[in-house]
């Protein structure tokens, strides 16, 4: 607070892509609440900001949102046992600062003329902005700045009659990547978009079923995962079973490839595959494309470890912890002088100095941002004394924003679209620079390299490739920024 | 927080009326956030539970909106820093406490198509439920349970251009008691109904115009009283100066009588007469309808001090203070045990044991609503020795609910609803018990006596005579209660 | 917090003198915590910036010290249920504000070889730098700044055996005045300087004694009141009944006259007489000392209202409340702009214009301290439009600094220290200005008048004679300021 | 709050040794108070329960202290700015959850004769409670109950007269455990008992000398390591440069070898020796010690990571990570009901359930307690498909509690004192178990193995052999237990 103008150092990585969000929800178990605060610890990485759940008790709904982790705002019995009910959806939200108000923070809750609805949202709607002013323009009020509030409008003014008629309905004018959950008076309903883009995934816990981000939600609660929800599908959970509809026209799937480099836990499995499998594969791939001679494999923690350890079994190099995490990060710390500016890294790692000393040392990391925590931790690596520093990075160069879902800087900040190989390599002050090829990439997926007539992924952050229609970026739309975002906020 | 099986002493007196809000607004002045905390801090009588306001710069609205006493939320540099611009509207509320979720307290703000709007209420709309229902048919999604939120539906699906007319065509559906203030990109604008019930003045400081609900909210900042709002009037008060309009039919004012009784501050001038000096004397009237030989007159505090100064004066008998307020009220105290369960009114209030033994007192009250506090408060007497304890209440007996936006017990629970004056001088333990007559209260404001064919003013607290029809109590409606109401509250 | 550069209207009274502390204890109740939490909010207006209490479950201590008012610290189930035990000891503590740390908030609580001991204490030792300096020599450590500290380390030190007797032993040692309770394993024990500066009184609730500052505490409780703690006297209030002791060489009593004056709650009887009609009789004598003709006598909310009742009745001239006091005074508001400078004032009190213009008006008010508050409540009269304002002050005019207890300026900031009567009147603005004699104080609190060879109470704010040594006063001492006051204030 | 009936899942593992401090101390460098607040980031896992800080400008002390983590308490800009001054001590704490309390959060401070004092203690004194019982009985008041305080006492009531005369001469009444940073007006100081149990390391920046506890607070600031502090060693750091005292007689130094097995970071160097090249040899000399046919080395997160590389070298078998680690880990959760009652763990780890299914892994962990959380793991790697389960510790079976500064368990709780190591195979549930052998941790820190004579380090965790007279065990003593330990604790 208060503290705008002071210099501080933020040991928070802000040089990475943020995912943007995670679901979880449950049908028809007696402790939907709890479950639903595991499944969201367990999707804590999937966003920070804030957290929310709606229940629903077979008369009223009850809801809970805050800011922070979900440590913070549902471990508590009375939290917990104010969310009374059998169903439940929640929700993890990652935004960038201005915009996290109480007021965007999901599952969003609309009471509708045929009964109350919630839903939250992992994804980004791309032409969210164009329909909110056809919305505006026919009288209808917004009251958060979340591209997700123009679902619920399009439901509530659908002609449709049923929910579920009313919920295609909006879909079918919403273009964007989401994965949704959402929840009836008498369902709990997962929906993903025509791609894939964004994961989701049905589990099963005794008589219950489970909607989930990720596979590891599922193990937290002791869940059994049946499979992944499809492409374009819509499952519709009720006291009748499950209902599954494919309402939109079918599409090859086309999931967000980044979510094996970095997004998803590493204990998860995605469309079939283990992530940390994929992880390993793809330190493998990359020893292979760009070898070098080291005396060790140093992952950068904690994201690089297992594309470093495939790195150091391919290339027989020992794998080391040449960087240690401090586990208790905070926020943030006021930076004693200019002399000392350069600690920020150190406040989250730091290197094993007796370790790497007058050695050879290969860093592997999952992808570079702006590269500025790159530079840091060489510069570190070499203040430790190692001889060389070779880094290996287990992606291509991401070179393009991403508008489904997920907090990426600018391209004009992103260090890959701005400079070359050689360029990148000297000021990050390494002795070698390689990246992941696309295909290597692919290959470690599974598949035999990437399909250019129709990639298996979605991979425009590394190829520029857009899958889905950007209507708001090319319409020149801005999010209509609500005048009183500053109202509740921080405040406290 | 989770004390709810405890019994517990709530020293805070829940057996009065309470007023529902207090509005301010600002318009041309470079400190028009610091001149609204002030004036909501004047008005803080009229609702302490909430407190919010809302400032436009130009270009962005700015809100800010709290739980708790103005002070608790407008008090910092910071909160006023970031309430930038020229224009500013804010707002008191009282709401019983379930009610008062975050996302209730005003002024509500809308983003429509034309721009922004803001909007602070003092009153009830009788035919809210209603309107609600209608609207959210055609797909309007409401975000809060405050009737005033169906003005700015109507507002935004009007078929008006203009937002002036659009708010006309608005308030032209709505019914009830409503005294506003609004604020759009270039105007503020008070409302008050036709009948004026609730109270709105007119200010000025220097070239800043001013509204308010009382006049004690001019005199903190130094403004001007200029005049009341009339009844049936809107006054549109931009850079071209006031727009004055009467947008509907014309009828006689008929302002709330309960204002002089209890409401109002004693220094607001209101209807063109002092408070004060009304109290005083309907004191005057009432000792002159009801005498008694005693030693003393001693006020209730506070809201009996100006009674019974007129009362003592008028009879020739001491004013004293012989019950002592305690200055620093907490919200609860922990009961100790059965034993002493008679605690809780003396948390408030002390006899003044040395002065009172052994004397005949009359004990001046503004009005008795359940009263319980009266039963206390003379059983307290009693126990610090007075020899005769006569009751003369202020007003005449309040046997009818308010649905004009004062917070009152329902019917069955009001204790002139139920017993006759005999049958209520045993239950409060006193040796007379008397009540102003309406008569006696109408010419302490001055009138004559009370007309019967068109009373001067809204007395349906005393008579039932209810002047706006009661569109949703008629119709069985009752408030669509969302059904996350538990969301904030629990929360911090 | 971090507002300490901006300019604030502080709407609380700095511009009077303010008691330091009041004292509450109960032996032998099952209630004791929550009695003595009642007990310290009757006397909340005794200070108001920390409140503690220990309490004895006949195996443990337990102690509860929070900054604050006593409802912010002991209103909760939790609070008092964790202070088990059937005796108790509470404090008030009013403080200048750097001294509030946690550290000093009373009672304190020492671990002895014989036992815990507790104790609180209202009053003001003055010679405890000078006995602080020989402890600390001996190898004694101070944990905190108060005076009162120093008392339990002579008993610490003492080579008397029996815990009674190394009290006395350690209040033979110390200079001042002081109203003790303390509280050990076997006993409540209360005590009061030879002079009797600060009251003390014992009350009796069922089987349990009770000891406070002031009667209003008993009356919270229903306790009957017993008698005052004499001047000099001890008393033990163990399983084996009420020991009195009188260790210290008889002397007449010389109570505070200033606790009549303003200090002690009207409703409390102070010395056998009735604080309420000691202050209506002060209004008496100065109505007879200084009689001057006008419409109206006004009090100066609140402590002015007795000294007006009396005045009023004894010159005939109405009482009226020409000033109205704002009940939400919060603590400190951003002033607006220069323009407005002059507000602070009315955030607590607002003139009832409609009922003062024009007319000529006697304020009472208790007493003159700085006189920054007379010049604004004037100033606000005359912007009223009071056409004559009359100043009659219920005390003689405050020329010397409390030694005993009491926080008061500098003798280089008090009014009347610095200018004559005329002076006086000229700067406060008022028409007349009177204060009451010194004979007139006394014959209000039953005296002939004041005994000059040997005055009935302690009138050194008033007279210059100081009836207990100033010991550290004279011999130069300053207090040793701690070096690390910033502890804990910041922290929160 | 008021959870403590509910059963609740504590996902932080109370299955471990704590250390119970680290300190740090910096003399001379003009950002003292944020270096030390580094400097106590990086030694974060020696205590988390509070921290603390004094810094002195050369006229006042100032002291900050709060509990929990440091960047909690030190991380403000404000925090930091009040802390002037060029010298800083500071100290984090760990301890059980009951004297946790406000008081007991060091450093001390002490305001002696001859000036402020303060000290910070990373150990425990054996005879602390038979040398507060002397002091007490002398007169010495204790305020908190911590065994640090009888340091300052015993220099209180010294006859030496300088400073470090009096320190030196407290010290040699103390038995125990400790390394000590402690500031006077004119100097650091750092001692280090005779034995050298704990570390303290002295380090330089540019013109400062820092003291901490480990190598890794020196480089979060850029320090260079000077040297360790020798056992037995005081050094005085003052305007004249370093003072080397040897004030007791020499003996050969004993360090803490759990230091190496558990409690310092791996990236410190301890007594010449890199902690993470240690706990790698010691996997190596587990893996030569116990060999078993698997699949692959899954280190327990995050302690066992080191010795699993080390292991899964030497053994020649994948080193893989089976487990993952939750990020974001809070610090309860409720329990939803006893059907899933085991979730405890997962909140905390989960299996990489599709890389172990079917496997035969090999877990590594430092060391076995009490056994809850291995039990806990093995099931969950079993329930993921682990064909056999063997595990390795690297460390000998602990069987006695520390005295010295580490909160253990009583002996009746360590598993290894309870049973053999086939009943602990069994309990356990895994297909084989083997601890490392008391020489091969030796040879791990670099001895040929343990000299049973005069072993190189304190082993008695381990062996049961105690250094250190333990005076207050012998003598039944237990710490008197200060009655007022609810104080600071409910309040919120």
């Amino acid at each position: 607070m208060a503290q705008s103008r002071s210099v501080i150092i933020n040991p928070l990585d802000n040089d990475s892509f943020h995912d943007e969000c995670g679901v979880f929800g449950v049908f028809g178990h007696k402790d939907a609440a709890a479950l639903t605060a595991l499944g969201l610890h367990a999707l804590q990485h999937r966003g920070q900001e804030a957290a929310g759940m709606v229940t629903y008790d077979g008369r009223h709904f009850h809801s809970r949102r805050g800011l922070g982790h979900v440590a913070d705002n549902f471990s508590s019995e009375s939290a917990i046992s104010q969310l009374a009910g059998d169903y439940a959806i929640g929700h993890n939200r990652y935004s960038t600062a201005g915009d996290t108000v109480e007021r965007n923070i999901q599952p969003l809750f609309a009471d509708f003329e045929f009964g109350g609805f919630a839903i939250g949202h992992n994804g980004n709607l791309t032409n969210a902005v164009t329909l909110r002013r056809q919305l505006v323009k026919r009288g209808s009020l917004f009251q958060s700045t979340t591209d997700t509030e123009v679902i619920v409008h399009l439901i509530a003014t659908s002609n449709y009659v049923t929910v579920v008629d009313r919920f295609i309905d909006a879909l079918k004018q919403v273009e964007g990547a989401y994965s949704l959950v959402a929840m009836t008076q008498d369902s709990l309903i997962g929906v993903r978009d025509p791609l894939g883009v964004r994961p989701l995934v049905l589990g099963r816990l005794d008589e219950a079923y489970i909607l989930a981000s990720e596979t590891c939600a599922l193990d937290i609660i002791g869940a059994d995962f049946v499979r992944d929800v499809e492409a374009g599908e819509m499952v519709v959970i009720s006291g009748d079973g499950i209902l599954s509809l494919h309402p939109f026209p079918r599409l090859p799937r086309r999931s967000c490839i980044f979510e094996f480099v970095y997004f998803a836990r590493p204990d998860s499995v995605m469309d079939g595959r283990s992530v940390y499998e994929t992880r390993k594969r793809i330190g493998v791939e990359l020893a292979r494309e760009s070898h070098v001679d080291a005396d060790m494999v140093i992952p950068v923690p904690d994201s690089g470890v297992p594309g470093a350890i495939g790195y150091a079994h391919e290339a027989g190099i020992p794998f080391e912890l040449g960087i240690i995490r401090n586990h208790y990060v905070g926020r943030t710390f006021i930076e004693p002088s200019d002399q000392i500016r350069h600690l920020g890294v150190k406040l989250k790692h730091n290197a094993n100095r007796a370790h790497v000393e007058g050695k050879r040392v290969i860093l592997v990391d999952d992808s570079i941002v702006r590269g500025t925590t790159s530079v840091k931790i060489v510069e570190m690596m070499r203040f430790a004394g190692a001889r060389e520093v070779h880094m290996r990075i287990a992606s291509p160069p991401t070179t393009n924003p991403c508008y489904y879902g997920v907090d990426t800087p600018q391209r004009s900040e992103l260090m890959a679209a701005k400079m070359d190989l050689e360029a990148m390599r000297k000021e990050i002050g390494v002795d070698t620079l390689a990246f992941l090829s696309m295909d290597g990439l692919y290959r470690a997926t599974g598949e035999p390299g990437r399909n250019a007539e129709c990639p298996q992924h979605c991979d425009a952050c590394f190829s520029g490739e857009y899958p889905i229609a950007l209507t708001d970026q090319e319409g020149g739309a801005h999010a209509a920024q609500l005048s009183f975002l500053t109202e509740v906020a921080g405040k406290r």
